[in-house]
């Protein structure tokens, strides 16, 4: 994988100087015209040994174009904000916006790659994080991303050389160099997962492109053409025909059957007896947030439904059971001009929760497989790759110890009708009902189908919905309730069989 | 996932015997317009529990559509033949060409799930299974197939019933009950694999159809019209743009530096040292291929290279050296129909090597990123996915045990014209040289970037390339021999360190 970066590539102090000029404007030109056309983000990973001048090229990328357009990340050692969360959280705060380019010297390879190679993780578990990078990659470049992996390569020999020089140099100080000569001794086990690692993650997405890291001229023309290109051939593009879709058709309906008509839309619960549950029900789940064993979990409660089906309602009583400082209430509406200019899930993966806290979702990540696939707001190919995204976000959830608790609240369309009027006659609730909310009732198979299609799609072992008959306010309340305490107290148990030791793993070793 | 096929969908006989002819007629027109266009394959799957009519349907599909374009595949236990390839080989050698529709009963996920649920393999053995078999599906469908996968669902209670039902019926023997019984009591253990397997396997590309398996006549509806409808809507995209191609560009050349220039062109052997050591290489090649624990792997080696560089003469200097039984030389040249009707890696697979033999491939695989990419057969898209595909078909070839050993033979320009006119001169020659062979010639530079990027690209450490120096015939030659010396005594000494139980494995525990 390595051959072709580690011939000696070198440019001449002459040619370099005779090129640079015209390169840089029009990197300048294409960063512009990128800029104005916020069309798509450039995500540039500089990936490759220490030594081997990855730093030096982000800097001359800022040097060379206009940073204002840029954020670099070093991504170093993650702060305790970011470990509080799944793995792929910072990477996610820190997505360049449409418009812009990202360069990140430290990425989701990085910290699997030390990991193995230290002998922390074992195979099967770098094998499983390469996968994961895999599919985000596929996941931002679906979402119109530009990708770009450089890989700057060193033989041993180079970087031992390279090392010497540092060493003399007055910028070096004598723990790096420490570390260096440590580093150095381990280039063979980090050549042997680096090649596994190019391998597998050369996607025809987004390829590594391995540049031989000792010459610098050579190493800031490869990388200064490449980005100028892609640029330019991608901006070309953007008026290109949408990709074809190649999946087969979903579920057809075949009798009148499906999901939700099988529910029981009559149940309801005696006043008296909602007044008892609701107390009781609310002092457990109080109590259970309280748990010592709760600082090592958190809670995301979503709750989608049909227009009017009391979702407010019923989040309202499940705040009411909890200390103000520990939940958050998510609402979503329509995106944000920043959240439009970012991958659809960046707004959800901004608002996960720290350990010991519930977020509640009061519409969510869902929207892509309902309002937007029943409104056409997004093509088949987008929202049929939805499912696959949903589940992988929520499988790193789990994976953190984020219990995912999901609500389908339904009514009936009679009920919504006779909600629907109720609200334009009391004046405090007339704000609630909009037109768009009759319009959305027009297409109510269409969004039963799409309701079915997602709870069939997404509804997995770890994170499984619940329908809730809600024709009756107090009856969907108590179930809610009841449904999120036996959760959190099933995860607690499983967290408490599980012991501490397992429970607060060193830092390092994530 | 399960949710939409336990809900007791049925369909009533009078519905059912209106709907089913007009199903049937559109079916039969559907699969005689496939066939007429020949525009792609058609690839199902049935997987699903025992009892859930996966055979019934099977048989169905060949009664209701013209059962000489449709192929069945049961796929129980593999032969003596299959379990000397790796897994796939069955799978490949079983592919429908295009125009005509394969049934799989068995498929990729069946013996996965079975070694996972008897605890033979471990949660990450699984992991990998199953992201081979995404990487499969994606090749096949990125190759035009369309691939239809149904899943037939029971839940446990209706499965008992269905048991029961067998027990009484003539057609169920003792030992298919004893074993059924068996399964009813592992439901809950087959459930949680085929949960994780549905989810993680249901791709945007592939995504399972799950159907609830209780009720045969809304069974056979659902699976008639889904296969209809994507067959419909599959012919009526053939004629849609192609994918838009989202690849940033490979590296571009920035000096007049690569890998074929590196080479020390002018290295020749004395005529006296040539034949005293090819001789001295044929016997030791001999030996080793016959060494007792060579039954246990196997070799195959591929010959790539410019045009008049030698490769015949240096493949006869190793077929010299063999059993005549034990080889085979497979000379590529253009596709034949039969292959053409395949995806592009079907044509070697077939070819693979039982356990202890040798292949030799006189041109191979690597045609893709070679001739193909640089004469426009195939689109950019197809030959920068066809890297990553080429390095997954090497590691399942290094998984079982076949040793790939790659030369890369080169000749200079010069060389080669000396060689074309010496061909046209000489009459026994001539017929080796055409128009064909000079019009590449004016592709050289086109050639040497498209073999520079091979390099990079597919140079692993299961299986690198050996670029081979060949102006001089004689001193390739023994460069030849020497490298596949080396390269098979290495593995011979892995396998024997490894020990013969590691080696010759229970069959089961495939």
């Amino acid at each position: 994988m390595f051959e072709s970066a580690e011939l000696g590539h070198k440019i001449k102090k002459s040619a370099y100087d005779k090129e640079v000029p015209d390169l840089r404007e029009a990197l300048l030109d294409i960063q512009m015209e990128l800029a104005k056309s916020g069309a798509f983000q450039v995500i540039i990973l500089l990936g490759g040994l220490d030594g081997s001048g990855r730093g030096a090229t982000a800097n001359l990328l800022n040097e060379w174009m206009d940073p204002r357009h840029i954020q670099t990340h070093g991504m170093g050692e993650p702060s305790d904000e970011e470990l509080d969360r799944p793995m792929m959280w910072r990477f996610w705060r820190a997505l360049p916006p449409k418009g812009k380019i990202g360069i990140f010297l430290g990425s989701w390879y990085t910290w699997p790659i030390l990991n193995r190679v230290k002998g922390i993780t074992k195979d099967s578990d770098l094998n499983q994080s390469l996968e994961r990078a895999v599919q985000l990659e596929k996941m931002l470049v679906d979402e119109g991303a530009l990708v770009l992996k450089f890989w700057f390569h060193l033989s041993k020999e180079k970087q031992e050389k390279r090392f010497k020089e540092l060493e003399k140099s007055s910028l070096a100080y004598g723990t790096t160099i420490k570390q260096d000569k440590k580093l150095l001794k381990e280039y063979d086990a980090f050549q042997a997962v680096h090649e596994k690692v190019i391998r597998y993650t050369s996607t025809a997405e987004a390829p590594w492109l391995v540049v031989e890291g000792v010459d610098a001229r050579y190493r800031n023309l490869t990388v200064g053409k490449v980005i100028l290109k892609a640029i330019q051939d991608r901006l070309r593009l953007e008026n290109a025909p949408p990709p074809r879709i190649l999946a087969p058709p979903l579920m057809p309906p075949i009798d009148n059957l499906h999901l939700l008509k099988t529910l029981d839309m009559t149940q309801e619960i005696d006043k008296q007896d909602y007044k008892v549950e609701l107390e009781k029900l609310q002092g457990r789940l109080n109590d259970l947030t309280r748990d010592p064993k709760f600082k090592y979990m958190s809670v995301i409660a979503v709750f989608e439904g049909n227009d009017a089906a009391g979702k407010g309602g019923s989040i309202r009583r499940i705040t009411g059971a909890l200390d103000a400082r520990s939940y958050q209430v998510i609402p979503i509406a329509a995106p944000t001009e920043e959240e439009r200019a970012q991958p659809y899930l960046w707004r959800f993966w901004r608002h996960l929760p720290r350990k010991g806290r519930v977020t509640i979702f009061d519409r969510s990540w869902y929207g892509r497989v309902l309002v937007e696939r029943v409104e056409g707001f997004c093509s088949e190919a987008d929202w049929m790759r939805a499912y696959g995204e949903i589940n992988e976000f929520e499988a790193q959830m789990a994976r953190h110890r984020i219990l995912v608790i999901k609500f389908w609240l339904t009514i009936t369309k009679d009920e919504q009708l006779r909600r629907f009027e109720e609200r334009q006659q009391i004046g405090f609730k007339r704000f609630k009902i909009t037109d768009e909310d009759w319009r959305n009732r027009e297409k109510w198979e269409q969004y039963e189908q799409a309701v079915c299609d997602m709870v069939d799609r997404t509804s997995t072992l770890n994170a499984p919905w619940t329908l809730v008959e809600a024709n009756s306010k107090n009856f969907a309340r108590v179930k809610i309730l009841k449904t999120l305490c036996e959760r959190v107290e099933g995860k607690l148990k499983e967290l408490g069989a599980q012991g501490l030791d397992y429970l607060d793993p060193p830092k390092k070793s994530r």
